[in-house]
């Protein structure tokens, strides 16, 4: 059950636990100790990434996950990966237990993936959720709902978690951290709005899958800009074609979006963030704290897939 | 979410908390604070179980639970029912740590919860794996692998945790207390075996369910007895018609359990198991450890729900 569902993804969020703390140790050794430990807590987040898909694949009724078969999919697994879902949760907390017990900031740690545990399952609950009651009235498809369940539902374990790790490690207390959190989350928002948008407009032989937000009704950042901007008639076409399998209804609303132009307001929103993360990642005063977010940013600006 | 799944079960779990934390308090006054202490705890255990319940329902695919539908079973639920589960274990941490943050036992408090919570979804998981060898071969359901699944599954949560809860509260240290876990353990599985026995002979209207454990193959205490005590004949018919939904395959069942008396054997390991719970109880040098676990004794011994 590990072997299938924990390696095989992109490992972007493991990996930037490691790229964090060896900037925040720049100009010290790093012994092989706290670099194997820096790896734990990369595979943990892994863990609890391998234990949200597995379960959301279920809730999606989604059929493939990173080339594979989704685990509950296969004919011996079934519904039992319900389970294997929370398994894989509890499997943090006692890799935790196994390498930090002795740590003074065990308890930090523990409560630091407690919390964004709930955090994160509170924004999953907020898509589900807004996703049944936009399937109601597309109109309450709105920025400041879709804004709030990407920071629960994303930015907080993928953007902010590493990075929280990474300090923790390297012997910080997070309570001294809060703007950089908001960066984060920040980030994590724009990472989303990207993630919505190829859904959309990317190519999926680079993507590596065939967008579907549209036939799932989801409250994608396009469908709240086209929400926002569309008149009377292509307000109706939205209303009758949007959350519907058939191509046609996918054709329908895709036109809506390129008569709306949201290729090129999604690219002014992103030249737009990019500046204002730009200039609040200068105004950082602490080196190292810099050189992650520059990183981070890097990573994901103007992202293909 | 929570006001449809916490409430509403018998309370056992949660109410043993505070009846063992009472006992271990005998002869000194215990004041609101401690006293509201022990029920936060309390509700934790029923949190817990709602946890499981609403995700072990899915997986069971079952229809009714404490005489209303199943939450997933809600046309506005359906499969969103699944993060519902992983959201109410969350706030058994989120509960703990709002509470007791500040006591000397809360790392002792967060780990126990922590390995009971992995202890209960390894023992779904063995139960699980099981039922699925076991619908190949009935062969493969033995009283060993039956015991396994129970301690895992139900014993730890259900009754070592409110004691252990009870300890921490009081300022014990749980390594003191092994000999005590295993008496609950030995409990527990005699609980769960009640509960095969009532799924099969008890009366709907009592428990509150009507019970499935024939028709989904499960691994129950009754299949196993079958199993080791059924002629050829019998053998057959329970291999035939073991794990079927329909009602005539689950009647043939019961006939073989009714011929192979298995009501009388369950009588006799009743009194059995009570005899020896209380010889081992008597034994027990702790007045108040005593007490605890004779009123646990008393609650199930002969219970009809």
């Amino acid at each position: 059950m590990m072997d299938y569902n924990v390696p095989g993804g992109k490992l972007n969020r493991g990996l930037s636990v490691i790229d964090s703390y060896m900037l925040l140790r720049e100009g010290t050794e790093v012994d092989d100790e706290d670099f194997y430990l820096a790896c734990v807590l990369g595979w943990c987040i892994e863990w609890l990434q391998a234990s949200a898909l597995v379960l959301d694949d279920i809730t999606d009724n989604a059929y493939t996950r990173r080339d594979n078969l989704c685990w509950y999919k296969l004919p011996t697994v079934g519904l039992s990966a319900i389970n294997d879902g929370v398994l894989l949760k509890c499997h943090v907390q006692a890799i935790i237990k196994r390498y930090f017990k002795e740590k003074f900031y065990f308890v930090d740690l523990m409560e630091l993936w407690n919390e964004i545990g709930l955090q994160t399952a509170m924004g999953q609950m907020l898509d589900l959720i807004t996703t049944h009651t936009g399937a109601k009235d597309l109109a309450r498809y709105r920025i400041q709902g879709y804004r709030r369940i990407v920071k629960y539902k994303t930015s907080y374990y993928s953007f902010y978690l590493p990075v929280a790790c990474a300090l923790l490690l390297n012997g910080a207390k997070l309570s001294d951290y809060v703007e950089l959190k908001n960066v984060l989350i920040e980030m994590g928002v724009y990472f989303q709005i990207q993630d919505d948008y190829l859904d959309c407009f990317g190519d999926p032989q680079v993507i590596g899958k065939v967008g579907t937000d549209i036939e799932d009704y989801k409250c994608s950042w396009l469908i709240v800009q086209a929400m926002e901007l569309a008149n009377e008639n292509e307000m109706k076409i939205l209303y009758e074609n949007y959350g519907k399998s058939s191509p046609e209804c996918v054709s329908a609303v895709k036109n809506v979006y390129k008569e709306l132009d949201l290729q090129d307001i999604f690219l002014e929103y992103e030249s737009r963030v990019y500046k204002h993360l730009v200039s609040t990642i200068d105004a950082e005063p602490d080196r190292a704290i810099r050189e992650i977010l520059k990183i981070f940013l890097k990573k994901i600006y103007r992202r293909k897939k």
